[in-house]
């Protein structure tokens, strides 16, 4: 069984390879991009490329699994995690810095059996940076070793997180408070590179001590979360508690004296659940 | 007279890449970190070892020159630009990136004659990035050339800026304002790499629409300022009108259409200014 899983691992980073191939050539040619929800959540042809060319060879290679997928989703396909083996995927985590060419895109592959995550790859392709880790097995870049910071001090860290897409009042209201609060407890800086996937895999390699976000999908943390748990670090909803990767919340830090500080600053709130039952009338 | 500005270039992107492999390597070494003024504004032996070499090199290359760097008037030189030719450096912008080992650390040697900015390098070191730009000759990146985005639309574009050091609730009530306001023009995103210096540089390459801040230095600009002018951007006051290079405001965009735009939003404030002179009793 456990070799099953090294397999699968060993072609999610074959995949994300060939994947950070086709965004690259995308990123030199004009891109032809259409309105998805709101002019700041974009979609590109690229997105669906590179989403149909990984579930095509996972389906090839490994008829039995699932498969979660942003585009997948956005074409009315169920976001519903079940015990079967199952690769949750962005094929472009980052698409507005695509779009603008801004120097952080990722193709994110988790893969999850019995509702655990088992392996995650990140790539972020044009930085040439490969992220992988597997349960168990720790946290490599391009195969280094990654090992979150060991900072237990607020005012000495750097937090990581982004203004995200949402621009409904009551959110930014919320988004730009705790940003504040953070700001000024005071920590060294606040940063954000508009990737979820980059931001996580910054926390594992000890860049930043924390990146908190609501807002994102499972696609986008699933497999950022293995790489930062597997480099030492901790996992949480941003109230606190257990990570739902459901939830819509992440709360991704070096350690829980950190986590916790960050906690009691943030201003919760909710977000449309990603397993929520679409009404079938709408 | 134009081959002997050539000269302090080509002396310029020399220094740059000699003064990264330092930084490159003080970041492979454990960090000792002093204080200054407080924990946002970090400055390390680094800092001060990339200054000292510049200088040095500098006054035996051109004796007759003049030399603003930051660590040079932290140690009480005057950061007066006369018409004499001046170099003004910042031997490491973005400090705190640097003691946090974040991806972002840049060299920013900039060049005045007669007060007119002549040329600006900034080797973003880690990135392994060269900008470069003399006045009338273009701007490069790694020898190919810059372009800004032709992008005319708000809310097409991505804003640069930074939360930055002050912690003065004033200030920071403004900058968070500012940032809001921008946000729900609405804009694709807001975004920050923590280094002025690579923010402009991110605006000569097209990858964000515009960048602004204050509160920033003469060294962390002056170079970059004109590689953004050199790649067919503007520089502005926050608050319209020509860039005062001493203000400690800066505004860089694709063009004035996005520059004007963003003026309108962005609630300006007074930081007391680089030339300010220094009462002799404190």
């Amino acid at each position: 069984m456990p070799d099953l899983w090294q397999d699968a691992m060993d072609h999610a980073v074959t995949l994300a390879r060939k994947a950070g191939e086709i965004v690259r050539d995308a990123l030199q040619n004009d891109l032809k991009i259409m309105c998805k929800s709101s002019s700041v959540d974009l979609v590109t042809k690229t997105d669906q490329n590179v989403e149909q060319l990984i579930i095509t060879s996972v389906k090839e290679k490994f008829p039995g699994h699932s498969f979660i997928g942003e585009e997948s989703v956005a074409a009315g396909e169920p976001c519903v995690l079940t015990e079967n083996p199952t690769w949750i995927v962005d094929p472009v985590d980052g698409t507005t810095n695509f779009v603008h060419g801004y120097p952080f895109v990722a193709i994110s592959i988790g893969f999850a059996v019995n509702k655990m995550l088992e392996f995650g790859v990140v790539y972020s392709c044009i930085e040439d940076k490969m992220y992988t880790a597997r349960k168990g097995k720790g946290a490599f870049c391009n195969g280094q070793p990654l090992q979150v910071s060991d900072q237990k001090e607020i005012n000495q860290s750097i937090i990581a997180t982004e203004f995200g897409s949402n621009r409904d009042p009551d959110a930014v209201d919320k988004i730009f408070s705790s940003m504040r609060k953070i700001l000024c407890l005071p920590v060294h800086g606040i940063r954000g590179v508009g990737s979820a996937a980059i931001n996580m895999c910054l926390v594992a390699s000890g860049c930043v001590e924390a990146y908190y976000e609501i807002g994102i999908h499972c696609w986008d943390v699933a497999a950022a979360a293995v790489i930062v748990s597997e480099a030492g670090g901790v996992l949480m909803d941003v109230e606190g508690g257990p990570m739902d990767l459901m939830s819509r919340r992440v709360l991704a830090a070096n350690n829980n004296i950190i986590a916790e500080r960050i906690i009691k600053e943030i201003e919760a709130f909710s977000a449309v659940r990603d397993d929520e039952p679409v009404d079938p009338i709408k």
